[in-house]
Protein backbone atom coordinates (compact mmCIF):
# COMPACT_ATOMS: atom_id res chain seq x y z
CA UNK A 1 0.00 0.00 0.00
CA UNK A 2 1.51 3.54 -1.01
CA UNK A 3 1.64 6.30 1.66
CA UNK A 4 -0.89 8.54 2.13
CA UNK A 5 -0.97 11.15 -0.33
CA UNK A 6 -0.02 14.67 1.40
CA UNK A 7 -3.60 16.63 0.97
CA UNK A 8 -4.44 19.42 -0.85
CA UNK A 9 -7.96 20.53 -1.14
CA UNK A 10 -9.96 23.82 -2.02
CA UNK A 11 -12.16 25.57 0.48
CA UNK A 12 -14.49 28.24 -0.62
CA UNK A 13 -12.81 30.74 1.62
CA UNK A 14 -9.47 30.58 3.40
CA UNK A 15 -9.89 31.84 6.90
CA UNK A 16 -7.09 33.58 8.94
CA UNK A 17 -4.82 31.93 10.98
CA UNK A 18 -6.18 30.38 14.28
CA UNK A 19 -9.67 30.14 12.79
CA UNK A 20 -10.82 26.57 11.98
CA UNK A 21 -12.07 25.61 8.87
CA UNK A 22 -14.77 23.19 7.98
CA UNK A 23 -14.29 21.04 4.83
CA UNK A 24 -17.39 20.12 2.73
CA UNK A 25 -18.59 16.27 2.19
CA UNK A 26 -16.49 15.77 -0.07
CA UNK A 27 -13.67 17.18 0.35
CA UNK A 28 -13.55 15.37 4.08
CA UNK A 29 -13.99 11.98 2.29
CA UNK A 30 -11.09 12.93 0.26
CA UNK A 31 -9.17 14.18 2.71
CA UNK A 32 -10.03 11.23 5.63
CA UNK A 33 -11.03 8.08 2.75
CA UNK A 34 -8.51 8.81 0.09
CA UNK A 35 -5.23 10.44 1.73
CA UNK A 36 -6.04 8.86 4.61
CA UNK A 37 -5.18 11.51 6.70
CA UNK A 38 -4.72 11.52 10.94
CA UNK A 39 -5.17 13.88 13.79
CA UNK A 40 -2.82 16.81 13.71
CA UNK A 41 -1.67 16.09 9.80
CA UNK A 42 -0.95 19.11 8.29
CA UNK A 43 -3.05 19.67 5.10
CA UNK A 44 -2.67 22.40 2.39
CA UNK A 45 -5.71 24.19 1.49
CA UNK A 46 -6.59 26.85 -1.47
CA UNK A 47 -9.36 28.96 -2.28
CA UNK A 48 -8.64 29.34 -5.96
CA UNK A 49 -7.93 32.60 -5.94
CA UNK A 50 -4.27 32.85 -5.40
CA UNK A 51 -4.78 31.80 -1.24
CA UNK A 52 -2.94 28.92 0.46
CA UNK A 53 -3.43 28.02 4.01
CA UNK A 54 -1.67 25.40 5.97
CA UNK A 55 -3.83 24.06 9.00
CA UNK A 56 -3.29 20.87 10.78
CA UNK A 57 -6.38 18.27 11.33
CA UNK A 58 -8.62 18.85 14.89
CA UNK A 59 -11.12 16.52 13.99
CA UNK A 60 -11.69 13.75 10.90
CA UNK A 61 -15.49 12.69 11.25
CA UNK A 62 -18.03 13.81 10.64
CA UNK A 63 -16.73 16.46 8.36
CA UNK A 64 -12.94 16.94 8.59
CA UNK A 65 -11.62 20.21 11.14
CA UNK A 66 -8.84 21.95 9.80
CA UNK A 67 -7.14 24.96 12.56
CA UNK A 68 -5.32 27.15 9.93
CA UNK A 69 -1.59 28.14 10.93
CA UNK A 70 -0.89 30.21 7.90
CA UNK A 71 -2.31 31.97 4.85
CA UNK A 72 -0.38 32.86 1.98
CA UNK A 73 -1.71 35.19 -0.93
CA UNK A 74 0.26 34.84 -4.42
CA UNK A 75 -0.26 37.92 -6.60
CA UNK A 76 -0.71 37.08 -10.06
CA UNK A 77 1.06 38.86 -13.01
CA UNK A 78 -0.51 37.30 -15.95
CA UNK A 79 -3.74 36.00 -16.95
CA UNK A 80 -4.71 33.65 -19.80
CA UNK A 81 -8.07 33.56 -21.32
CA UNK A 82 -9.13 31.19 -23.80
CA UNK A 83 -12.03 31.42 -26.02
CA UNK A 84 -13.08 28.22 -27.78
CA UNK A 85 -15.08 26.99 -30.30
CA UNK A 86 -16.74 23.61 -29.66
CA UNK A 87 -14.51 20.65 -30.27
CA UNK A 88 -15.88 17.45 -31.50
CA UNK A 89 -17.68 15.37 -29.40
CA UNK A 90 -17.21 15.94 -25.15
CA UNK A 91 -13.73 16.47 -25.82
CA UNK A 92 -14.32 19.79 -23.64
CA UNK A 93 -14.43 18.18 -20.88
CA UNK A 94 -10.94 16.94 -20.58
CA UNK A 95 -9.63 20.09 -21.89
CA UNK A 96 -11.29 21.39 -18.87
CA UNK A 97 -8.50 18.73 -16.72
CA UNK A 98 -5.95 19.93 -18.98
CA UNK A 99 -6.62 23.53 -18.96
CA UNK A 100 -6.55 23.62 -14.95
CA UNK A 101 -3.71 21.79 -14.75
CA UNK A 102 -2.02 24.66 -17.09
CA UNK A 103 -3.05 27.21 -14.82
CA UNK A 104 -5.21 28.96 -17.88
CA UNK A 105 -7.77 31.43 -15.57
CA UNK A 106 -10.30 31.84 -17.58
CA UNK A 107 -12.04 30.28 -20.82
CA UNK A 108 -14.77 31.07 -22.42
CA UNK A 109 -16.66 28.66 -24.99
CA UNK A 110 -18.08 30.66 -27.94
CA UNK A 111 -20.72 30.01 -30.54
CA UNK A 112 -19.32 30.31 -34.10
CA UNK A 113 -21.10 30.42 -37.23
CA UNK A 114 -20.21 26.86 -38.13
CA UNK A 115 -20.53 25.38 -35.03
CA UNK A 116 -22.69 26.73 -31.93
CA UNK A 117 -22.65 24.31 -28.45
CA UNK A 118 -24.96 21.75 -28.83
CA UNK A 119 -27.09 22.15 -25.43
CA UNK A 120 -25.66 18.68 -24.24
CA UNK A 121 -21.61 19.62 -24.34
CA UNK A 122 -22.51 22.61 -22.19
CA UNK A 123 -22.14 20.81 -18.70
CA UNK A 124 -21.56 23.64 -16.51
CA UNK A 125 -21.38 22.23 -12.90
CA UNK A 126 -19.51 19.02 -14.64
CA UNK A 127 -17.01 21.34 -15.88
CA UNK A 128 -16.84 23.36 -12.27
CA UNK A 129 -16.02 19.76 -10.88
CA UNK A 130 -13.41 18.67 -13.21
CA UNK A 131 -11.79 22.12 -13.01
CA UNK A 132 -11.43 21.86 -8.98
CA UNK A 133 -10.42 17.81 -8.75
CA UNK A 134 -7.32 19.19 -11.38
CA UNK A 135 -6.73 22.42 -9.91
CA UNK A 136 -6.61 19.87 -6.20
CA UNK A 137 -4.85 17.33 -8.10
CA UNK A 138 -1.66 20.07 -9.77
CA UNK A 139 -1.99 21.77 -6.45
CA UNK A 140 -2.36 24.80 -8.12
CA UNK A 141 -3.94 28.01 -6.06
CA UNK A 142 -6.17 29.66 -9.36
CA UNK A 143 -9.23 27.75 -10.27
CA UNK A 144 -10.07 27.83 -13.58
CA UNK A 145 -13.08 30.08 -14.21
CA UNK A 146 -15.59 28.58 -17.04
CA UNK A 147 -18.12 30.99 -18.37
CA UNK A 148 -21.45 30.29 -20.22
CA UNK A 149 -20.72 30.20 -24.14
CA UNK A 150 -21.81 33.31 -25.82
CA UNK A 151 -21.15 34.81 -28.97
CA UNK A 152 -17.31 35.35 -30.46
CA UNK A 153 -18.18 39.26 -30.15
CA UNK A 154 -19.68 39.29 -26.78
CA UNK A 155 -16.72 36.93 -25.84
CA UNK A 156 -13.95 39.76 -27.36
CA UNK A 157 -16.14 42.67 -26.01
CA UNK A 158 -15.54 41.03 -22.25
CA UNK A 159 -12.33 40.47 -22.70
CA UNK A 160 -11.67 44.28 -24.35
CA UNK A 161 -8.83 45.12 -21.36
CA UNK A 162 -6.45 42.28 -22.83
CA UNK A 163 -3.16 43.43 -23.64
CA UNK A 164 -2.58 40.84 -26.42
CA UNK A 165 -4.32 38.81 -28.10
CA UNK A 166 -3.58 36.15 -30.84
CA UNK A 167 -5.39 33.96 -33.47
CA UNK A 168 -4.89 30.28 -34.00
CA UNK A 169 -5.09 30.42 -37.71
CA UNK A 170 -2.83 27.30 -39.56
CA UNK A 171 -2.49 30.06 -42.14
CA UNK A 172 -1.02 32.58 -39.52
CA UNK A 173 2.68 33.40 -39.21
CA UNK A 174 4.50 29.95 -37.27
CA UNK A 175 3.97 30.03 -33.53
CA UNK A 176 8.13 30.10 -33.20
CA UNK A 177 8.70 33.47 -34.33
CA UNK A 178 6.26 35.40 -32.43
CA UNK A 179 7.04 36.46 -28.58
CA UNK A 180 4.06 35.35 -26.09
CA UNK A 181 4.39 38.19 -23.11
CA UNK A 182 5.10 36.88 -19.84
CA UNK A 183 2.67 39.33 -17.86
CA UNK A 184 -0.66 41.05 -18.34
CA UNK A 185 -4.07 40.00 -19.66
CA UNK A 186 -3.95 37.72 -22.91
CA UNK A 187 -6.27 36.38 -25.07
CA UNK A 188 -6.15 33.62 -27.53
CA UNK A 189 -9.40 32.38 -29.90
CA UNK A 190 -9.58 28.76 -30.99
CA UNK A 191 -12.51 28.25 -33.45
CA UNK A 192 -14.61 25.22 -33.41
CA UNK A 193 -13.79 22.02 -35.35
CA UNK A 194 -14.83 23.62 -38.36
CA UNK A 195 -13.07 26.64 -38.46
CA UNK A 196 -13.92 30.34 -37.82
CA UNK A 197 -15.33 32.40 -40.97
CA UNK A 198 -13.35 34.45 -42.86
CA UNK A 199 -15.95 37.42 -41.27
CA UNK A 200 -14.67 36.12 -37.77
CA UNK A 201 -11.90 35.94 -38.47
CA UNK A 202 -11.54 39.55 -39.95
CA UNK A 203 -13.37 40.94 -36.83
CA UNK A 204 -10.96 39.12 -34.43
CA UNK A 205 -7.93 40.26 -36.23
CA UNK A 206 -9.37 43.97 -36.57
CA UNK A 207 -8.83 43.59 -32.84
CA UNK A 208 -5.08 43.80 -33.26
CA UNK A 209 -5.14 39.61 -32.57
CA UNK A 210 -1.78 38.30 -34.04
CA UNK A 211 -2.86 35.56 -36.72
CA UNK A 212 -0.48 32.44 -35.73
CA UNK A 213 0.01 28.79 -36.79
CA UNK A 214 0.69 26.28 -33.48
CA UNK A 215 2.02 23.94 -35.74
CA UNK A 216 3.25 22.38 -39.10
CA UNK A 217 -0.42 20.47 -39.52
CA UNK A 218 -3.97 21.08 -38.76
CA UNK A 219 -4.81 20.93 -35.17
CA UNK A 220 -8.44 19.88 -33.76
CA UNK A 221 -10.29 22.48 -31.75
CA UNK A 222 -8.92 20.91 -28.28
CA UNK A 223 -5.45 20.22 -29.13
CA UNK A 224 -4.93 23.98 -30.78
CA UNK A 225 -6.49 25.41 -27.37
CA UNK A 226 -3.96 22.91 -25.72
CA UNK A 227 -0.69 24.23 -27.36
CA UNK A 228 -2.30 27.17 -26.50
CA UNK A 229 -1.76 26.67 -22.78
CA UNK A 230 1.09 24.89 -23.38
CA UNK A 231 2.87 28.22 -24.72
CA UNK A 232 1.30 30.14 -21.78
CA UNK A 233 2.82 28.10 -19.45
CA UNK A 234 6.06 28.11 -20.95
CA UNK A 235 6.27 32.27 -21.14
CA UNK A 236 6.74 31.40 -16.88
CA UNK A 237 10.57 32.29 -16.56
CA UNK A 238 10.69 31.58 -12.69
CA UNK A 239 9.15 29.12 -10.45
CA UNK A 240 6.38 31.54 -8.59
CA UNK B 1 -25.41 18.17 -45.73
CA UNK B 2 -21.42 19.39 -46.03
CA UNK B 3 -19.28 19.48 -48.65
CA UNK B 4 -17.00 16.98 -49.53
CA UNK B 5 -14.40 16.67 -47.03
CA UNK B 6 -11.19 16.92 -49.85
CA UNK B 7 -9.47 13.62 -49.21
CA UNK B 8 -6.17 13.07 -47.34
CA UNK B 9 -4.67 9.41 -46.80
CA UNK B 10 -1.91 7.34 -45.84
CA UNK B 11 -0.76 4.46 -47.87
CA UNK B 12 2.24 2.54 -47.24
CA UNK B 13 4.12 3.49 -51.14
CA UNK B 14 3.35 6.34 -52.66
CA UNK B 15 4.58 4.96 -56.02
CA UNK B 16 6.01 7.54 -58.62
CA UNK B 17 4.27 10.15 -61.11
CA UNK B 18 1.75 8.11 -63.71
CA UNK B 19 2.29 4.90 -61.83
CA UNK B 20 -0.92 3.93 -60.12
CA UNK B 21 -2.12 3.02 -56.36
CA UNK B 22 -4.47 1.18 -55.15
CA UNK B 23 -5.71 1.96 -51.48
CA UNK B 24 -6.91 -0.66 -49.28
CA UNK B 25 -10.14 -1.42 -47.82
CA UNK B 26 -10.29 0.95 -45.46
CA UNK B 27 -8.69 4.17 -46.93
CA UNK B 28 -10.82 2.80 -49.75
CA UNK B 29 -14.11 3.56 -47.58
CA UNK B 30 -12.83 6.60 -46.38
CA UNK B 31 -12.04 8.11 -49.51
CA UNK B 32 -15.40 6.70 -51.70
CA UNK B 33 -18.11 6.94 -48.71
CA UNK B 34 -16.99 9.34 -45.87
CA UNK B 35 -15.12 11.71 -48.36
CA UNK B 36 -17.58 11.21 -51.15
CA UNK B 37 -14.81 11.35 -53.86
CA UNK B 38 -15.75 11.31 -57.37
CA UNK B 39 -14.09 9.77 -60.34
CA UNK B 40 -11.40 12.24 -61.26
CA UNK B 41 -11.28 14.01 -57.91
CA UNK B 42 -7.83 15.11 -56.90
CA UNK B 43 -6.61 13.30 -53.64
CA UNK B 44 -3.32 13.65 -51.79
CA UNK B 45 -1.48 11.00 -50.35
CA UNK B 46 0.85 10.31 -47.98
CA UNK B 47 3.59 7.63 -46.69
CA UNK B 48 4.62 9.09 -43.38
CA UNK B 49 7.71 9.28 -44.01
CA UNK B 50 8.01 12.61 -45.92
CA UNK B 51 6.30 11.95 -48.75
CA UNK B 52 3.64 13.94 -50.29
CA UNK B 53 1.72 12.88 -53.42
CA UNK B 54 -1.26 14.40 -55.48
CA UNK B 55 -3.01 12.09 -58.12
CA UNK B 56 -6.83 11.49 -59.31
CA UNK B 57 -9.13 8.82 -58.60
CA UNK B 58 -9.56 6.58 -61.72
CA UNK B 59 -11.44 3.93 -60.52
CA UNK B 60 -13.87 3.90 -56.67
CA UNK B 61 -14.67 0.10 -56.48
CA UNK B 62 -14.26 -2.05 -55.38
CA UNK B 63 -11.06 -0.44 -53.92
CA UNK B 64 -10.43 3.51 -54.97
CA UNK B 65 -7.41 3.12 -57.47
CA UNK B 66 -5.63 6.94 -57.81
CA UNK B 67 -2.68 7.98 -60.65
CA UNK B 68 -0.45 9.49 -58.89
CA UNK B 69 0.97 13.26 -60.33
CA UNK B 70 3.22 14.31 -58.72
CA UNK B 71 5.66 13.18 -55.87
CA UNK B 72 6.91 15.46 -53.65
CA UNK B 73 9.52 14.78 -50.82
CA UNK B 74 9.68 16.88 -47.48
CA UNK B 75 13.16 17.17 -45.82
CA UNK B 76 12.95 16.72 -41.99
CA UNK B 77 15.17 19.05 -40.16
CA UNK B 78 14.25 18.28 -36.45
CA UNK B 79 13.42 14.86 -34.55
CA UNK B 80 10.99 14.93 -31.53
CA UNK B 81 11.33 12.13 -29.43
CA UNK B 82 9.50 11.04 -26.03
CA UNK B 83 10.23 8.82 -23.91
CA UNK B 84 7.30 8.42 -21.79
CA UNK B 85 6.16 6.54 -18.58
CA UNK B 86 3.24 5.07 -17.93
CA UNK B 87 0.21 7.52 -17.13
CA UNK B 88 -3.06 6.62 -15.55
CA UNK B 89 -5.23 4.17 -17.20
CA UNK B 90 -5.84 4.51 -20.97
CA UNK B 91 -4.42 8.43 -20.80
CA UNK B 92 -1.92 7.32 -23.58
CA UNK B 93 -4.31 6.50 -26.30
CA UNK B 94 -5.40 9.77 -26.77
CA UNK B 95 -1.91 10.95 -25.89
CA UNK B 96 -1.04 9.28 -29.04
CA UNK B 97 -3.18 10.87 -30.79
CA UNK B 98 -2.35 14.27 -29.70
CA UNK B 99 1.59 13.70 -30.28
CA UNK B 100 0.51 12.56 -33.99
CA UNK B 101 -1.48 15.97 -34.99
CA UNK B 102 1.54 17.99 -33.13
CA UNK B 103 4.49 16.14 -35.41
CA UNK B 104 6.16 14.65 -32.59
CA UNK B 105 8.53 11.56 -34.74
CA UNK B 106 8.77 8.86 -31.85
CA UNK B 107 7.63 8.05 -28.73
CA UNK B 108 9.09 5.15 -26.61
CA UNK B 109 7.24 4.30 -23.65
CA UNK B 110 9.09 3.46 -20.80
CA UNK B 111 8.85 1.14 -17.62
CA UNK B 112 9.75 2.98 -14.53
CA UNK B 113 10.65 2.04 -11.28
CA UNK B 114 7.15 3.08 -9.39
CA UNK B 115 5.18 2.46 -12.62
CA UNK B 116 5.43 -0.31 -14.91
CA UNK B 117 3.17 -0.47 -18.35
CA UNK B 118 0.29 -2.69 -17.33
CA UNK B 119 0.28 -5.34 -20.20
CA UNK B 120 -3.95 -4.21 -20.87
CA UNK B 121 -2.78 -0.91 -21.63
CA UNK B 122 -0.02 -1.68 -23.93
CA UNK B 123 -1.91 -1.64 -27.75
CA UNK B 124 0.45 -1.34 -30.07
CA UNK B 125 -2.61 -2.11 -33.04
CA UNK B 126 -4.95 0.30 -31.58
CA UNK B 127 -2.23 2.95 -31.09
CA UNK B 128 -0.92 2.21 -34.82
CA UNK B 129 -4.77 2.85 -36.07
CA UNK B 130 -4.98 6.02 -33.70
CA UNK B 131 -1.69 7.22 -34.86
CA UNK B 132 -2.77 6.76 -38.75
CA UNK B 133 -6.35 8.43 -38.33
CA UNK B 134 -4.27 11.71 -36.28
CA UNK B 135 -2.40 11.66 -39.44
CA UNK B 136 -4.58 11.89 -42.05
CA UNK B 137 -6.87 13.97 -40.12
CA UNK B 138 -4.03 16.87 -39.35
CA UNK B 139 -2.75 15.79 -42.48
CA UNK B 140 0.53 15.66 -41.66
CA UNK B 141 3.53 13.79 -43.51
CA UNK B 142 5.46 12.24 -40.94
CA UNK B 143 3.58 9.35 -38.87
CA UNK B 144 4.08 8.74 -35.40
CA UNK B 145 6.47 5.66 -34.66
CA UNK B 146 5.59 4.04 -31.52
CA UNK B 147 8.15 1.98 -30.21
CA UNK B 148 7.23 -1.42 -27.67
CA UNK B 149 7.72 -0.29 -23.99
CA UNK B 150 11.47 -0.78 -22.99
CA UNK B 151 12.83 0.07 -19.52
CA UNK B 152 14.38 3.89 -19.11
CA UNK B 153 17.82 2.67 -19.38
CA UNK B 154 17.55 0.94 -22.95
CA UNK B 155 15.49 3.63 -24.40
CA UNK B 156 18.22 6.19 -23.18
CA UNK B 157 20.51 4.68 -24.74
CA UNK B 158 18.31 3.79 -27.95
CA UNK B 159 18.44 7.69 -28.51
CA UNK B 160 22.28 8.20 -27.64
CA UNK B 161 22.80 10.04 -30.46
CA UNK B 162 20.57 12.98 -30.17
CA UNK B 163 21.34 16.39 -29.83
CA UNK B 164 19.79 17.66 -27.34
CA UNK B 165 17.69 16.01 -24.04
CA UNK B 166 15.26 17.29 -21.60
CA UNK B 167 13.59 16.18 -18.23
CA UNK B 168 10.52 17.37 -17.07
CA UNK B 169 10.92 17.65 -13.69
CA UNK B 170 8.61 20.07 -11.39
CA UNK B 171 11.66 21.12 -9.52
CA UNK B 172 13.72 21.66 -12.37
CA UNK B 173 14.35 25.60 -13.78
CA UNK B 174 11.13 27.06 -15.50
CA UNK B 175 10.80 26.51 -19.18
CA UNK B 176 10.31 29.98 -20.23
CA UNK B 177 13.99 30.66 -19.37
CA UNK B 178 15.13 27.36 -21.67
CA UNK B 179 15.48 27.79 -25.32
CA UNK B 180 14.81 24.25 -26.82
CA UNK B 181 16.38 23.56 -30.12
CA UNK B 182 14.50 24.63 -33.59
CA UNK B 183 16.62 21.66 -35.33
CA UNK B 184 18.06 17.96 -34.51
CA UNK B 185 16.81 15.43 -32.85
CA UNK B 186 15.93 16.31 -29.58
CA UNK B 187 14.89 13.72 -26.47
CA UNK B 188 12.14 14.50 -23.89
CA UNK B 189 11.69 12.04 -20.94
CA UNK B 190 8.44 12.53 -18.88
CA UNK B 191 8.13 10.11 -15.51
CA UNK B 192 5.38 7.92 -15.12
CA UNK B 193 2.03 9.16 -12.94
CA UNK B 194 4.17 8.61 -9.78
CA UNK B 195 7.21 10.06 -11.07
CA UNK B 196 10.47 8.84 -11.61
CA UNK B 197 13.21 7.91 -8.60
CA UNK B 198 16.13 9.99 -7.61
CA UNK B 199 18.57 7.29 -9.47
CA UNK B 200 16.51 7.56 -12.56
CA UNK B 201 16.66 11.54 -12.34
CA UNK B 202 19.94 11.18 -11.76
CA UNK B 203 20.44 8.77 -14.35
CA UNK B 204 18.74 10.82 -17.21
CA UNK B 205 20.80 14.23 -16.18
CA UNK B 206 24.33 12.16 -16.21
CA UNK B 207 23.67 11.73 -19.62
CA UNK B 208 23.31 15.92 -20.00
CA UNK B 209 19.45 16.51 -20.43
CA UNK B 210 18.38 19.93 -19.25
CA UNK B 211 16.05 19.62 -16.03
CA UNK B 212 12.62 21.55 -16.57
CA UNK B 213 9.72 22.90 -14.94
CA UNK B 214 6.98 22.87 -17.36
CA UNK B 215 4.12 24.98 -15.48
CA UNK B 216 3.47 26.15 -12.42
CA UNK B 217 1.52 23.44 -11.07
CA UNK B 218 2.07 19.56 -10.95
CA UNK B 219 1.15 18.10 -14.17
CA UNK B 220 0.03 14.57 -15.14
CA UNK B 221 1.88 12.66 -17.15
CA UNK B 222 -0.09 13.12 -19.80
CA UNK B 223 -0.12 16.80 -19.73
CA UNK B 224 3.80 16.77 -19.17
CA UNK B 225 4.14 14.74 -22.37
CA UNK B 226 1.87 16.91 -24.34
CA UNK B 227 3.39 20.68 -23.11
CA UNK B 228 6.90 18.83 -24.55
CA UNK B 229 5.44 17.93 -27.90
CA UNK B 230 3.43 21.69 -27.81
CA UNK B 231 6.67 23.18 -26.78
CA UNK B 232 8.30 21.59 -29.93
CA UNK B 233 5.96 22.37 -32.17
CA UNK B 234 6.35 25.95 -31.00
CA UNK B 235 10.00 25.70 -31.95
CA UNK B 236 9.18 25.89 -35.44
CA UNK B 237 9.72 29.31 -36.76
CA UNK B 238 8.19 29.03 -40.74
CA UNK B 239 5.71 27.75 -42.07
CA UNK B 240 7.23 23.97 -43.88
Amino acid sequence: MPDAVPAFVWVADLGEPEEQVILAEDASHHVARVCRARLDDVLTLTDGRGGIARGHVERLSPRVEVRIDTVERRKRDSRHVLLCGAPEGQRFDWLIEKLSELGVARVRPIECARRAWPRVAVRPDRWRRLALAALQQSRGCYLLQIEAPTGLEEALSAESDATWGMLADPDGAAAGGIEWPAIGTTVAVVGPAEGLTDAEKTSVLSRGFVSTSLAASRLRTETAALACACRWAATRTSQD
